[in-house]
C-alpha cells in the first residue's frame, strides 16, 4: 500500500536515472527533479525532446570519429584544412578544446577513450584500427598525439607510437609542462619534472 | 555556412538547456551531454521519457500542495494522521526531510517558496491564501511554522504568524539552535545566539 499510494514514483524514477550522469549524485538529482517541476511543463518537454534529438541526430564521422550530424564531419569535409596532419585526441571535448585555440589547421582522429587495461579498456575498444586504416589509405605526413598527459593518455601515446612505426610518418606528442600563468612554487612535482625534461633551446 | 555545417547543433542546444538547471553550469552540461552520447540511445530515451512522465504525472495536492500522483496526496488521504496539526514548509524536499524523521504524525502545507520581496516573491506568490482557507474550513488546532531558519524563512514565519492571529489556533515555530553532534567552537554566531535565546528549563 505504501508503494501504491506514494506520491514520489515518477520523481524517484527520474532521480535514480539522473544520478547515473557524471557529476550528479542523488542530492543534485533530487534538486534538479524538483526544479523541473518548478520550471513548468514547457521547459521539461523541451529538455526531454532535446535529449531525444541529441541521440537521434548526432552520429559519428566515419573518417575521424568526431560527433557530427553529417558524414563526413565539417572538419573532414573542409578542403581548406590540411588533411596530411592528423591530431589524435581521446574524446570530442578535447577536440573542441583544440579547435577553440584556432591554432590547428589539420584534421583529427578521436579515439573515444584512453588505454586502461585494468578497467577493460584495451586497444580494440578504441578507434585505433580505424586510425591505421586512414594512414594506409591516405597521404598523411604527421600524426600529433594529443592524448592527455595522464598515465592512461601517456600509455596510449606510447602504444600508438609503436603501432605507427610501420608507417613513414612523423609522430609527435604535444608539449607538457608548466601551464601559462602558472607559478612554479605551486606546480605539482610531476608537471615540473616534465617541464624540465621537455626544455628547449631559446 | 558555419552554422549549416557545424556538428554541434543538438549538442549545443542541449548544453544550453541543461545549463538552466540548478547546480549545473556550462561545463557540467557539456560533460553530461557527451556522457549521454556515450551511454547509448536506450538510456537517453529512458531519461527523455522520465522527464516527460514527471511533469505529466505529478500534480499538486489541492489540499496541502504537496506533489502527488493522486489528489488528495497520500498524506492528506491518510485517516491515521492527525489532521488537526498542520506543519507549514517552504517546499516538498523540506516535507520529505520531515517525513524521514518519522516523528511527525500531522499533515502539511507546502508554501512553494519563502517571502523575498526583492526577488518578487510577495505573499500572493506563495500558497498562503490556501492555508487560510484550510484554517477556515477545518478544525485545526496547531500550525507548526517549519520554514527554514534563514532571513526569508524567518520573515515568512513572522508574516504567517500575523496572518494567523485571526484564528484561535496554536502557532508554533520549529526550534533553531546547535545541530546534534555540532561543536560550539565551530558553530556560527547567529546559530549560537539562537541556541542561547531558545534555551529551555531542564
Amino acid at each position: 500500500m505504501q508503494n501504491k499510494t506514494t506520491s514520489s514514483d515518477p520523481i524517484r524514477h527520474l532521480v535514480s536515472l539522473m544520478a547515473n550522469l557524471p557529476g550528479i549524485g542523488e542530492k543534485s538529482a533530487t534538486r534538479i527533479t524538483f526544479a523541473l517541476l518548478d520550471h513548468g511543463k514547457d521547459y521539461a518537454y523541451t529538455l526531454s525532446d532535446g535529449i531525444r534529438q541529441l541521440v537521434d541526430r548526432v552520429i559519428f564521422c566515419s573518417n575521424c570519429w568526431n560527433l557530427t550530424q553529417e558524414d563526413p564531419c565539417h572538419i573532414c569535409g573542409d578542403p581548406k584544412r590540411d588533411h596530411s596532419i592528423v591530431c589524435v585526441v581521446e574524446n570530442v571535448p578535447d577536440l573542441l578544446a583544440i579547435e577553440r585555440t584556432m591554432e590547428f589547421k589539420g584534421v583529427y582522429h578521436v579515439l573515444h577513450g584512453a588505454l586502461a587495461p585494468l578497467d577493460g579498456i584495451t586497444p580494440d575498444k578504441l578507434r585505433i584500427e580505424e586510425l591505421l586504416i586512414r594512414l594506409r589509405k591516405n597521404d598523411i605526413q604527421e600524426v600529433i598525439l594529443a592524448t592527455n598527459p595522464t598515465v592512461e593518455g601517456d600509455s596510449t601515446a606510447l602504444y600508438l607510437h609503436k603501432r605507427l612505426e610501420e608507417f613513414s610518418v612523423r609522430v609527435t606528442r604535444i608539449a607538457s609542462g608548466v601551464p601559462m600563468g602558472g607559478d612554479l612554487e605551486y606546480i605539482d612535482k610531476a608537471t615540473l619534472s616534465r617541464a624540465l625534461l621537455g626544455r628547449r633551446e631559446l
